[in-house]
């Protein structure tokens, strides 16, 4: 067996998440692994990094798959990027040592969420969230350096009660004014559950004034959704990198 | 009256382009119209810098239009986008000399035409054509050096019958190739129906070998449509900027 490694980019608008679960249907994992099957005739389980939501967008997922035959990497690159749809494509492919796992090896995840309180660019508007008005980007650092860290997440994610660890690392948060588009740069050991959304919704709440720096602590303290801002919009986000210690 | 000039970013996935012509739907000039109707409970024309054709796009059209009402720029700018749908936005608006008009004073004006011989980038998809295979840049640039010039681009066009001159300046075809993308950067007086995208496909069709420089020459000189190579399809190109002499 092979163990590739590939890094896929997707425009995740019309795709209801990288996933598949239960009946849902049209996610990029199905796509993939359609072709792995008319490739190998043989069903083939892909791996990603994570499972992006409906919606959000990926400029360097990771995954891996094992098959039998040890076709070269240019020819797995081609073969894959012929029958994908124009909207997911193979920017890399790789042999990976045997034991490699996309999710299971990360060390690192970086995330960027777009919004802007000027209209976006015309060409560019499906991957950038419009706001209503200009949040202070100061008050919106002050706000990221209270949630860089190692903290309990869970009033930041849309779960449910979870036996999992809600314990995740903030690496580091930036925020930048490109123009009029605010990037929300997030840099972690993982993400719960809408985490990186609630995120960019709470900076944006704070930004504006209608949530304080208290309200970010208390949402730490609390673990209660509660306190943390609103889940901002899939459109205006993206999975930009994922780390690895080995390969 | 006020004039008006505007510059325009459009996405021309969805739209018959610029023009209204005859029964001729889902215009851009339709969606200004519109609201400049809205705005002004008159009915006023735009003049655009020229008619971008079905699914061309536009990073820098011009256009002009006079109103009544003697409106701050910022207050047209802001009524304008805030009406405009998602793929047009207006730029930049100023306010013109009466005697200023987009299309009878341009100047220059510059396209790009892009296409690849990769699979395109799956956010830039719209806006490549992907070609069958990678042709020889320097023969394109050969190709580029016979048609830059003043000349009779007849047959390069699209046109019927016509008494109008089909004599047109090209100042300069640049081309290069961005990591795969192939991006041919047009600026001439004024441009021939198709054009462009004549241009761009016959130029492919020298750097793939499956015509030769003679065919240009022979296309300019008979002014018969046979010789040029095929249109290339819309979606490859885009209007730049236009320019002018006085403001």
């Amino acid at each position: 067996m092979t163990n590739y490694k590939i890094v896929v980019q997707y425009d995740g608008t019309r795709y209801n998440g990288w996933q598949k679960q239960g009946n849902t249907k049209n996610t990029i994992q199905e796509k993939f692994e359609d072709i792995l099957f008319k490739m190998t005739d043989k069903k083939t389980e892909i791996f990603a990094s994570g499972r992006t939501d409906a919606g959000v967008h990926a400029w360097g997922q990771v995954a891996n798959f094992k098959i039998d035959c040890d076709m070269p990497c240019d020819e797995v690159f081609e073969y894959l990027n012929n029958y994908l749809p124009e909207d997911i494509a193979v920017i890399s492919v790789e042999k990976a040592e045997d034991r490699f796992h996309s999710r299971l090896n990360a060390t690192s995840k970086t995330y960027e969420y777009r919004m802007t309180y000027k209209k976006p660019d015309v060409f560019k508007r499906k991957y950038i969230y419009t706001v209503e008005k200009k949040p202070d980007i100061d008050l919106m650092k002050k706000g990221a350096e209270i949630l860089t860290g190692t903290y309990d997440f869970k009033g930041f994610s849309s779960l449910g009660r979870t036996k999992k660890s809600t314990i995740r690392t903030i690496n580091f948060i930036d925020i930048e004014d490109d123009f009029g588009v605010i990037k929300i740069r997030i840099n972690g050991s993982g993400f719960l559950y809408n985490m990186v959304r609630i995120i960019a919704g709470t900076l944006y709440d704070i930004g504006t004034g209608k949530k304080d720096i208290e309200d970010i602590k208390k949402a730490l303290e609390s673990k209660s959704r509660e306190f943390a801002g609103t889940t901002f919009p899939a459109r205006g986000l993206a999975l930009v990198e994922v780390k690895y210690d080995f390969l």
